[in-house]
């Protein structure tokens, strides 16, 4: 299976998660292109080499410069937003990482259950959060589904996610 | 102008601003429905005589009450969910206080911007908190508006906001 999969987890609402984006970005990857690899990296809000090896993002950054000297207002984020809903537009499946709140990853999903894409939001109810209803609320067992978790079993509830997922 | 006005701020990430969003919710009412009046009210996720004055909310927790004894599992999370989603489909506007990193925030936003409802998004840079791009990159300047402010301002941004308004 190679699926296009649209990564979601909190960027400026803070970093604690990052890590831990890191490691399930890892295991993603056995089942497809991660889009949004650069979730999990520590230079995400940086426009350096490291981040430009994803060509996705290079076209972005590139966008972005010219709009930037077009003079155009909130180039930057405009073309950060544009760009992320273009690529779940093309995703197979959305993946989210929900326990610490985030405006972006909740706009994110509500993007994807809006275009009726599947989804898996994965929770850790040990953490000091309460997740909200709207998340919890549109899990249906089938197209959007949450799974409680801890740590090490992450990878296990991704694998039997994806070994009866089926392209839709 | 009577409008049913759709308002949106954190619930379970925190209420921090709740008194802010109840002041907020009290200015909106001179332009129509605030049909989320309790996101103001310190009780909102109890149901009790308190909140059963709002029709739709009464309603909402009749057929959660009815779905609870019939056994459905998460049935409250999903009725507060399917609830929030027919208030935002009638709604003619959005208003969401964006400073608090909030996923139902978030996830209410991504709904209303695939709706193409009109949005206001409200943000308090003096805050400690750092704007989603998924956010300020929605912003078009005219469809979907954030502002920026502080809290005494606040009102003043609302009653220009609905000055030049025209149901859509």
């Amino acid at each position: 299976m190679s699926l296009k999969i649209y990564f979601c987890g909190s960027i400026r609402a803070g970093r604690d998660d990052m890590g831990l984006y890191a490691k399930i970005i890892d295991h993603l990857k056995k089942y497809g292109k991660v889009l949004t690899e650069h979730v999990g990296k520590p230079d995400v809000e940086k426009s350096d080499d490291t981040i430009n090896q994803d060509k996705f993002i290079h076209d972005r950054d590139m966008k972005w410069l010219n709009e930037a000297d077009a003079g155009l207002v909130g180039a930057p984020d405009k073309l950060i937003h544009d760009s992320s809903i273009g690529w779940l537009d093309q995703a197979d499946v959305l993946i989210a990482e929900v326990t610490k709140p985030s405006l972006g990853v909740g706009y994110e999903i509500g993007r994807a259950v809006a275009m009726n894409k599947p989804c898996l939001f994965l929770f850790r109810p040990e953490s000091e959060y309460k997740l909200s209803a709207m998340i919890s609320g549109v899990h249906d067992g089938e197209r959007f589904k949450l799974k409680n978790y801890s740590e090490p079993e992450v990878y296990k509830i991704v694998d039997d996610y994806f070994e009866t997922f089926k392209i839709q």
